[in-house]
C-alpha cells in the first residue's frame, strides 16, 4: 500500500491552502454542525438545494456532497439536477445514504441517485451501504445491525458493480474501490452520541475529494483525518457536549504532521 | 403518590438499556439540538417529515414527537399523517404547541393535531397549554405571559376534555391528567436563554413514553430529568453558550441513581 | 460624531428591559445558532416563514430580519409578504443578501426584496454588497473577495441610492447611511471559521433597530457590541467550537459599561 499517512497531511495541507468550496445538498439536522466541520478544517462550505440555483452553484464547487436525511421529492430532484451537472462537469461526488434500507422512500431514493449520477464515493454505516446492493430495493435493513466484517466482500463486490469507492464506517472504517482495500482505526465512542458526526464524515470526504483525484485515497485519508480529530476531541471531553464542540476545535488545529503521525491503516 | 424517584430512575435505565426509536416531526430551529438531547440520554432519534415516508417510519418508533414550530401547512399535513398511524397502532405521542395562540395559524394547527390524532401528552408553556382549551380558537394568548399557578385548574380541565395528560413547564413544572396532580422542581434560571429547551423538554417526554405506558408517571419523571440535568449544567456554566452543551453532558452521565436522590415531586 | 460608546451601551441596557420580539425569516444553516445569539443578548427571536403566518407574526415583533442564504422561490415569496407587512406598518427592516453574487438566483432575489420592501439596513461583505448597486443584475461576484476598503465609495453611493443604510463587514466593519460614515474595530479572526458569525451579525442590527430609530447608529452600535463579544469570547477559545459557545457566553455576560469602554469607533 503506498503511503496513506502522507497522503492525508499532504491532502489536510491542501485543503488549508486552496480552501476548495464544497456543494452541500443536506438534511436540516445537520447543515449546521456539517458547516462548521467544513470550516474548521479550512475548507469552504456552501448550503444550496433550490432546483433554478444548484447548477449554477455546483459548477463553481470543487465536490459535491449529497445526503438523504429528511429528504422529500423535491430535495431529491434537486440533488438529481446537482449531480448530474457535477457529473457532466466531471467533479466528484460523494453520497451519503442516511437511513437506505429503512424506508422504501429512502431506499429508492438512494438507488436513483446511484443511477443517474456519477457517485464517486458513498459513505455509510454497514447496513446503510448493504442496503444499496442490486437486487435489494424494497428491502428493509435495519440501522447499523450488520458489523462492518460482515460487509467487507459485499462493499467489494458493491463497489464494482456501482463502479464507485465505497467507505463503510463503525468502530473500524473500511474503504475499497473493489480492488483496493483499507481499514482506518481511529475515532471515539462518543462519536455516535452526537448527531451529524456521520455526515460529517461525508462531507470530510467530500473536501478531500476535491484536492485528490485518487477516490480511494481520498475517502481514506478523509476518514483517517477526522477519526484522529475525534480521538484527540474525546480524550479531553466528559460527554457529547463538550465532545461536538472540541471536535471542532481538534480539526481546526491539528497539524499536517501530527496527523500523518497518528494516522492508523492497516490492509485488509 | 406512588416513587415518582423511583420510576425516574427506571425509566431512565430502560432507556438506557432498549435505546427506543423517537420520530420526531419537529421545527428547524431545534432539530440538531433535540437529535442530541435524545442521543445523549440514551434515545435514538430519526427526523422525518415526507408524507412518503412518515407512516412507515412511525411503524418502527416507540413514539412519536410533533412539534408546529417553523410550521406550513404541509408539515403539519405530514405530522396529522403520522400521527394518525401512530393512534392506529397504539403508539404514544407528545405534542408541543409551539406559539399556539399566537398566531391563528398555529392555533389551528395545534387544534387540529388534538382532534385528529390521539395526544398522548401535550408539553408547552402557560399561555400556549391555555389557548388549547375548546372554545379559544382564534383568541390571542401572549407567550408566557401567564403564570403556572394561573393554569393549573386550566390544566386540569383541559385533561378532562381532551383526554391527554398535559404538562406545562415553567420555573415550577406542573404535570395532570385530570386525576392526579404533580409539580415537579429543578432547572435553571439560564434554560429559557437557550432556544430549544423547551422542546427538548417535550422530546423528552417522548423518550419516558417508549418506556413507560402511563402517560401520567412519563411525563412527570421525564420533565424531573430534564430539571436536574438543567440544574446540574446551570452550577457549572458561565452563560447559555457553555450551559447548552453541559446540559447535554448532564444529560449523558448522570446515573439513575443520582437522579433518583435529587428529584423534587411535590402533590399540588 | 455623536456618542456612538454611549449609545451603544443604551442601546444593549433597552434591549435587555424590553426583551423586543425580533422576527425572522433566514437561511437553515443558522437558525438555531441566530436564535441562540438574540437570546444571549437579552432579545426574544420568533423564526416563521409560513405564507398565510408571517404578516400576523411580524405585527407583533419589533423589528424583521431577512436572509436569502438556502433560499428557494417561496422563502422569498414569504420574505416580500413580510417585509411589505412591516414597511406599511412602519417597522424596521434588516435584510441580509447571503450569497448575492455568487448566482442569479440570490442576485435577483436580492434586488427583488430590495426593490418590493422598505430595508432599513442592508448587511453583508463586501462582494455582496458591491453586487446590489444598480446595474448589476446577473453580474458575478466572488465572495468576499474585496476589501471593506474597495467597497466604501460604492457602499455611500449605494446607501443614497437604495435610501438605506449600509452595513459592510470584514476585519473592519463599515456602516454608512450615505452621508455619515463610522469604521468600527473589533472581532476576531476565528469569526469566519464559524458558520452564522455573519448572520448573527445581521440579527444584532435587528435587535438595535427594535430599540433605536436612528438606523444609522442601531446598525453601527449594533455590530460594535458583536464584534467586542467576539474580542471576549477570541481570548479565551482554543479554536472554532469553543469560540462559536464563548461568543454566545460573552453575548449574554457583557455588561453596558465594559461595551461603552471597548467600543472603537473611527471617523472615515
Amino acid at each position: 500500500m503506498f503511503d496513506l499517512a502522507g497522503k492525508t497531511a499532504d491532502n489536510l495541507r491542501k485543503i488549508r491552502e486552496n480552501k476548495p468550496l464544497i456543494h452541500n445538498i443536506t438534511n436540516f439536522v445537520v447543515m449546521n454542525y456539517t458547516a462548521n466541520v467544513l470550516l474548521a478544517m479550512g475548507a469552504s462550505p456552501v448550503m444550496a438545494h433550490a432546483e433554478n440555483e444548484v447548477e449554477e452553484m455546483v459548477a463553481f464547487a470543487g465536490s459535491l456532497v449529497l445526503n438523504i436525511g429528511t429528504l422529500t421529492d423535491r430535495w431529491v430532484d434537486a440533488m438529481v439536477l446537482a449531480g448530474k451537472k457535477a457529473t457532466a462537469l466531471g467533479k466528484p461526488i460523494v453520497f451519503d445514504p442516511v437511513g437506505s434500507g429503512a424506508t422504501n422512500m429512502r431506499t429508492t431514493a438512494a438507488q436513483r441517485i446511484l443511477a443517474e449520477t456519477r457517485v464517486t464515493v458513498v459513505r455509510g454505516n454497514a447496513s446503510e451501504i448493504l442496503s444499496l446492493a442490486p437486487g435489494k430495493a424494497g428491502g428493509k435493513g435495519v440501522d447499523a445491525l450488520h458489523a462492518v466484517d460482515d460487509a467487507a466482500a459485499a462493499a467489494m463486490q458493491l463497489a464494482r458493480d456501482l463502479r464507485t469507492t465505497v467507505a463503510i464506517t463503525g468502530p473500524v472504517d473500511l474503504v475499497t474501490d473493489g480492488e483496493r482495500v483499507v481499514r482506518i482505526e481511529g475515532g471515539h465512542t462518543l462519536m455516535p452520541v452526537v448527531t451529524g458526526t456521520g455526515c460529517s464524515a461525508t462531507a470530510t470526504i467530500g473536501a478531500f475529494l476535491a484536492v485528490d483525484p485518487d477516490a480511494f485515497s481520498a475517502a481514506a485519508t478523509g476518514l483517517a483525518f477526522f477519526g484522529i480529530a475525534g480521538e484527540q476531541a474525546g480524550a479531553v471531553s466528559a460527554g457529547p457536549g463538550t465532545f461536538m464542540i472540541n471536535l471542532l476545535d481538534a480539526l481546526y488545529s491539528l497539524t499536517p504532521e501530527e496527523v500523518a503521525q497518528r494516522c492508523r491503516f492497516s490492509a485488509h
